[in-house]
């Protein structure tokens, strides 16, 4: 019997504290319509890469200097996660745009997390972008990968305070924690097929959709 | 003994709940440091010079109408708050845009409340803006007044979760209720002088700085 659970392809680039917390989320069973395929990193050193080895899940080296340009790379990508039978592209700090070409290999199908409550805050440093703006609160966003630049369908968000005395450090240390609920909670109802994109606004079904 | 307390003045161009919501933290005692000095209203048949007047409080009528231009009115503005002795001015659903005369008048000293968490969703229709960018949380903001469009620096913040089927007036609703809690709020620590700006940033002191 053919396996009916999502393939998940986790991309990543360094520590892959959020893969961990994906990963967690599979073995306690909070996740039970997905498992992980590969993970893949752009580079040789990620410590992510121990994290999977440790979990017996493959892991990948894509060094994205053997490749000519960003197409390039990106279709040796699409190629991997197709090879392993990838249905749900998962970034986990990976520090690299993505081409179109790789979007459109997985309409509605890649997510990314950011450390904003889009749209305030988009690109890097959005940590520091908030403190510097003043704002009162600040979160996590999760949302569907698109063209633009964290400009995607928003799936999940998290917001947390921002406190008197903060550092970018200790603002990113209590987003991480609802990065770390708000993620694999993402995942869950997308394995669950309960994520429906219409337009830009992403609707999550009360009941899992194929039980109607 | 003159009197100690910040004279507010407050510009409506309609219903004015917000004003209500100051007019009532101020007679039920959560405000003590402040008195409403006049509601100047730029149409003379906005619901709030009704309230004002309910509770002897100067309703005055500045028709934008008769002035040439935005400058001209402002000028009479200014002139009517200082008239009047105001030190804050609180904008509760004043529908003009201010001049920069305005703002330099009264440095720091205008206040006025965003639908929205900013700078997600600036300028107008901020709740239906939330709605078609499928944002989860939206909420309001009680910021200082500067040259820009809902720029100016953050005194406080509030958030609301965007639910299934909102509509606008739900949403809208949802956002009003924080706004006649923060919006008070902020009076209140402007009136007992716990507002300190620096650069863009708003610090709330802990205590009254009047009483190390």
């Amino acid at each position: 019997m053919a396996d009916q659970t999502v393939a998940i392809g986790v991309l990543v680039s360094g520590n892959g504290s959020n893969f961990q917390a994906i990963v967690d989320a599979l073995e306690n069973g909070r996740i039970t319509d997905g498992r992980i395929a590969c993970l893949i990193s752009n580079k040789a050193d990620a410590y992510a890469l121990e994290r999977a080895r440790k979990h017996n899940i493959p892991a990948i080296v894509l060094d994205h200097k053997g490749y000519p340009n960003r197409t390039a790379y990106d279709q040796a990508l699409v190629a991997l996660l197709k090879e392993h039978g990838v249905q749900l592209v998962v970034l986990a700090g990976f520090m690299r745009l993505l081409s179109p070409l790789m979007v459109e290999a997985f309409p509605h199908a890649i997510m990314n997390i950011h450390p904003a409550l889009l749209p305030a805050f988009p690109g890097l440093d959005a940590q520091q972008q908030a403190l510097e703006y003043g704002v009162r609160y600040s979160g996590c966003t999760v949302h569907f990968v698109d063209i633009g630049t964290d400009t995607g369908p928003v799936i999940l968000q998290a917001v947390v305070p921002i406190l008197a005395g903060d550092t970018v450090e200790s603002l990113s240390q209590r987003i991480h924690g609802e990065e770390y609920r708000i993620y694999p909670e993402a995942v869950r109802l997308f394995c669950a097929n309960r994520l429906r994109v219409e337009g830009r606004r992403v609707h999550i079904s009360t009941a899992p959709s194929d039980n109607p």
